[in-house]
């Protein structure tokens, strides 16, 4: 396959054939198990943020290993999730294991304590198991790199932390200069930009939307959340990945219809009438 | 009596000769002193979602005996309510014998402390107080099986916690056999599924509502609390029962309709203009 | 005079006298230093209801003197608030001396600690500033009767702890006897109550609204917290307090029409759109 | 020149030149790194309200140095926010020197921390990073007077800290008086009173705009938040304090139209719709 060749727009069909009703017979084991790990004592609010995407994403039930320092400003916001000390790294792997899905990276930072807690995830995670790694855990990851489980993963990168995972400058990284950088990394890759570009094994993917109304902080922390809790719930991990990515934008393009900036907890507010849209959506072939 | 015969819907008109108007000459006390009892390290936002049900419910006083690290978050989200460290057992029971209602087991957890305090509480427990136990409380008393205090009593297991308490697995949980595990329990069941089916010892009923919106954490911490806050104001505790069943799943279906998950919070928000809806609806026969 | 004789509703008339439009040259210190006193371990939620209300009727500044427990929750509800830790006795009494009113008693409890506040607190209150008390504050002072300041005063009793206070039995509380009561303690008396009364050394009054949807925990602390805020923004202390009295229960009621509950917070909301709407009436004669 | 001849206002027409549509190809680096510092054990609520603002207006990046009490109260309301332990003071020097604005004193006390934190900041910030003075820092910098860095400045007293800061009586604060002050401080000043008067070395700016309803708490330390936000996103320094302070009395007005008091949280709240709406106006010239 020549790479770059096959630049595909992500579609309202394909998010409106991704985001099925759900079915009546169901419960909330049905909708995912998602972990989210990360927040240190500065950067608590991107884990929040991250939790509060995946729970407004619909996932069954959340769950957040963080520093205990975030349990009450996370459970003011969020009571919905439930709260492990992430330096109990016993019990947190425990935990893990049972896990649909695992977020690991916002807010999480980059020191000693970081680089052991990423590393013994990173073992511990097994298939089915659904992985994303965002935020700190890929500063990390680039500065020590370590082999990725077997599993399903996705990056997602900033345009200066995919600079550290792929060794491409920012004015290098073309589609298809990401492209053969994430062919080499071996798992799905969101370099996230003014038009995130998605990049599998088989196809390069570009999101339409965004708007820079978005270019403020926590907007990464939430789509990785949102991407945990779309992939706790579809089949097709691409497609919870590609769908993710475009529903974020798509409601942050509407809320900047009328707005300077948007903040990504307006963003997270939404997504249960967006996705209820979708859902409802007719396709049309 | 033949169980199984006499499975009816729970209908808006029972709710409706449920939830009466207040009289004018009323106060607090007269709406229920409703004590909850839940919330460890780990699952404080159940206890919170539970306690913001039973004031949103109408319940005259609220107090929450919690982990001491739940009480900010919970002030945070619902300064209506009182708080109680729960390792202050003492001070607890004193406080427990002064309620109309008690609802243990949100977010309580299964170590040994939370078993000490279920059993301690449940030897409290005394005429005519009514009790809800929930969560946690239910895979404790099916581990550790004890004599129930001699008072109105219900449970609210979902499924699983079903069949722990009652030895039916799942695919064996029909209305004849949940009835029969009932009258052996000898109290008020509530076995939450996607039609939650109700067993008192006269009767089966089964909601005709609920979505798969509702499929999400913290969803069954809230219907206790309505139960809790129910039971305080309303004579007829079946009837109570019943009614905040009903009227649960009443308002997640309404929020489902443009939503594809609805929160648990969203839901409790929505109990005082709903119970005001249902007091002022007319009674057709 | 006779007392009893006198017994006269407030008007909406009387609070668009007394909610008179600012004037154009006016900053903070004009609307008054108002400092709130209360909200121990087991009720941080009771000050953080008065503080509330005191901020959304408008007060300059206001400070809340409470146990550290309480700050993070105030904070998170309402960052307009200053905090003092109460067991700086030092600090606190230093700083009360330069406030314009002082509500002392939501959520204060009746330990030692509390006791001890309390008393030296009515010491240090001096003359033009103005007192409320109110919740734990009244039963202390009832248990433990002691001489009250040469300041105005206003006590915001309910029925049982009006019962302590004065020695009338609940069902003895009859507008005459009242009156009595209230000349013998000598400060303006609040008895809340479905139609609550008002008592001034002149006067009885009575207020036309309320609703049995406010029977719920906090809106005492929401009254309290009102009169506060007011009675540091408008010169007449009685015209003041019978106006937040009055525009409490209106509020209120007007939720009631669609909610058969009304949480305190609600009602703190709305203090800002009804003071304006107040503002704004004409005066009929 | 002399000073007092050329007093102006501020126009909606400057507001709307400066405050432009973003370019497409943007992200949050562009936006402004803000460092706000302030919000002792006594005042964290004011520092939470600067956050708030700046992160509302647009701000990239948001750090918050505090005292840790502080922590969980910001991410409780502000999420987006991250936070240093304002005492680790080697650390936040070193993150300090990265910032493009740096925002000192809303609820910074005034004790020998505070002075010794303020003199640190003020050692290290430099060239061309912008700083806002606000709040406790500027009795601080009356107190004890001290070389101000080589940079962009504001200073953003209320009336009674610009008679501690320039030495005019309150009565005496007349524009002459005021802009040769200015001058002597040879940074620019922003004198807030019911219209709030801008001091350049070139010009006396006047704001039209200003309600009492904004006579609250936490007034001063939302606009300073502005100040700080607008001053990292736009060219002009006077042009972006200027914008500030007629949007933050712009949206209080028109919150006044049906409130009798606006609290700061619900101006801040509003940031994103003005901006854009300002930044999609039309240029009549």
């Amino acid at each position: 396959m020549k790479v770059g060749d096959n630049m595909q727009p992500i579609t309202s069909k394909l998010v409106t054939q991704t985001i099925i009703e759900r079915p009546a017979e169901s419960y909330k084991g049905n909708y995912g198990r998602v972990l989210l790990i990360g927040g240190n004592q500065n950067f608590g609010g991107a884990i929040i943020m991250a939790a509060t995407a995946a729970t407004y994403s619909g996932a069954g039930l959340v769950t957040v290993a963080t520093d205990p320092q975030n349990f009450t400003s996370l459970h003011a916001r969020l009571p919905e999730a439930m709260v492990v000390d992430y330096h109990q790294t016993d019990y947190l792997l425990g935990l893990a294991t049972n896990m649909d899905v695992i977020v690991i990276g916002p807010g999480l930072g980059t020191d000693p304590f970081a680089e052991r807690l990423l590393t013994a995830v990173l073992n511990a995670v097994h298939q089915p198991q659904r992985l994303v790694i965002d935020g700190s855990a890929l500063t990390l990851l680039a500065a020590h790199p370590q082999p990725l489980p077997a599993t399903p993963i996705v990056v997602t990168p900033h345009q200066m932390e995919w600079q550290r995972l792929s060794g491409l400058k920012i004015s290098e990284q073309t589609p298809t200069a990401n492209h053969q950088a994430q062919q080499k990394l071996g798992v799905i890759a969101v370099v996230k930009a003014h038009h995130t570009t998605i990049y599998t094994d088989q196809q390069v993917w570009f999101n339409p939307g965004g708007t820079p109304a978005m270019a403020t902080g926590g907007m990464g922390d939430t789509l990785a959340g949102m991407i945990g809790g779309f992939s706790g719930q579809f089949t097709d991990f691409t497609n919870a990945i590609l769908s993710a990515v475009y529903l974020h934008s798509t409601i942050a393009d509407d809320l900047a219809a009328s707005r300077y900036v948007v903040l990504p907890h307006q963003i997270s507010a939404l997504i249960p009438k967006y996705m209820h849209d979708f859902s409802q959506a007719e396709l049309d072939d």
